[in-house]
């Protein structure tokens, strides 16, 4: 039973289960369908590989994951990493034994959480532990890391697998990422400039990203996640799991575009929690919580609740996924960047 | 019940509890000592800060930590990276209610597969999840982070802390690791230039590290922690819970002093398993089984459970941690760093 790590031949992954064998052994050891097993792992290693650009010598790796920073490309690197998870939303995908997206919302979550910095995403790395280690369930995972990475110009490598019978129930699992990305010195956009009569602009959410699955699980509890709710597009586990949103493409835009004094990504804490977040002591938020029609979720989750407007602002992005702070003038520029770009701007509130 | 985030003043770390309340309120929710849990925060926050130098931006840390890269120092900096988890030696240290040294394992860990590719350590970031937040071990964890990061000169410059009470028990909880450190790409460690009759010098582990505790649990599980036995120095959940050895100081002077064809961390795997890794395909071990001595608590580990030589070997270290791989004409001058840093030497094999 011990844990015991094997190495696929790309950087830096392993996955092992309980009795210390490799995804190749697992399945042979459950004798069912070695072809099936072999052609997940195949799978499993393209997906990374897939991700994988000039920078990644990956012929190099071996107890750790390589990347050649282009020094030449910076005057001043400065690397900025983050690390997440996904929180309960993981039940929801444990529930509806839909694993393809849950990748996906860890990696946007973690890029969102650099760009707003400045940043650009270099490499990810994950880590997966099960309560009892599914090759399939792993590689529909993994494939949702890889499919997100490739989305966000990020090589995904490294990982780490394991199975932890004691710790997790069988169909459990959990996992977590970390980026790491590189801003220029000078670009990194932190805040400071922020000051009174700025303007909050805010961009739409899809979904409930990443946050409040807790709150949201419990007063959606009494349905069916196949429940199909008139005025919601999928049926409500299919809702739920809607993949949260990489603003990464929008933030290069927007900061090539207009002068910006600051990003909030919107997760847990809710618009005011994360935007008071980058503002300096002395000021602070009004919101116009008019300013935007609540998602038909969200208002679901409120009825279904009876939850307080104050806690629904605190624990959901409420349908505002990021926000932008600027001067006046450059309003009109955040505006016009978007629409190229398909994204509504939200004038939501002012620095006071 | 949502999860939700919220900030310590320093960069990038977030505490939350189910309740979406940061550790400040929990203390206050819990309406128990609220002066303790001030104190609490204080101190986590210290330890993180503790090991910030002068290339982490602290005051710039928001949504990201910031770690500047002295490109200068540098022709070609390659960033290596890794990811890991401590395995369910975890279940020792909550059988124990001992929690100040299990982050240490873990960075000990990630610094040693990055320092084996001939890194250096940069920062490390952990991910730590809950069934339910208990402040006080979130902190002694922490604390443990902070004191192995600082002995490997490593800043602590980001972390997650979440309270998922539908995927781990009320006591249990998960932490995963990330390290990102340089190397120069020539000076790149990988094994690369292994050849026929080089010498494996090996180094002593200091206990099981964090690889096999599964199946030394199951076997063991007929004891209490507290048992004593006369062949070995501590209880034996002391002994279990014994700190993962960081091998940086050793490998770092090794590279200085002698030309080191590898090195392999040898966790779970074993001894072959990864030393395979480093080793050319046309190329294979020959081990000595007897060049050393098999620590007590493995002979132990064996003989509760009744384990074969061959298991024993793929699933523990059993006794050496580290193997370096050199040419014959550098094994006495391996000897003598070592000896230097008061670490013995085993030749214990070949490359045939």
């Amino acid at each position: 039973m011990q844990k015991s790590y094997f190495r696929f031949s790309y950087s830096n992954f392993y996955f092992s289960d309980s009795k210390g064998l490799s995804v190749e052994q697992t399945y042979k050891a459950a004798g069912v369908d070695i072809k099936a097993g072999e052609e997940t792992v195949k799978k499993i290693k393209g997906f990374a590989k897939s991700t994988f650009n000039q920078n990644v010598l990956s012929d190099l790796g071996l107890f750790g994951g390589f990347f050649e920073l282009q020094k030449d490309a910076y005057a001043e690197p400065v690397l900025v990493s983050s690390v997440d998870g996904v929180g309960t939303k993981l039940k929801v995908a444990i529930a509806m034994n839909f694993h393809a997206t849950i990748g996906q919302d860890l990696v946007n979550h973690c890029v969102n959480d650099i760009a707003v910095c400045g940043a650009k995403p270099l490499f990810f790395l994950d880590y997966l532990a099960f309560g009892k280690l599914n090759p399939e369930i792993a590689s529909s995972i993994v494939e949702g890391f890889s499919t997100a990475c490739k989305q966000n110009g990020c090589a995904l490598i490294g990982g780490e697998t394991a199975e932890m019978p004691g710790v997790y129930q069988e169909n459990d699992y959990d996992m977590s990422g970390t980026i790491v990305g590189v801003v220029e010195k000078k670009e990194i956009i932190n805040g400071k400039n922020i000051c009174k009569d700025d303007v909050l602009i805010g961009f739409q959410s899809n979904g409930l990203h990443t946050n409040g699955y807790s709150l949201a699980r419990k007063v959606l509890a009494q349905f069916p996640f196949d429940k199909k709710f008139d005025d919601l597009a999928l049926p409500l586990g299919n809702e739920l799991l809607r993949v949260h949103k990489s603003y990464l493409n929008l933030i290069s835009h927007l900061k090539n575009e207009a002068e910006i004094h600051g990003f909030s990504h919107i997760t847990g804490g809710g618009i005011v929690g994360n935007t008071k977040r980058i503002i300096p002591e002395n000021l602070s938020l009004k919101i116009d919580w008019n300013a935007w029609e609540v998602p038909n979720l969200f208002k679901l989750i409120q009825k279904s609740g009876s939850i307080s407007d104050e806690e629904m602002r605190a624990a959901f992005n409420i349908g505002i996924g990021l926000i932008a702070v600027v001067a006046k003038d450059q309003v009109d520029k955040v505006i016009n960047t978007a629409k190229t770009l398909g994204e509504k701007a939200i004038l939501l509130g002012e620095i006071i």
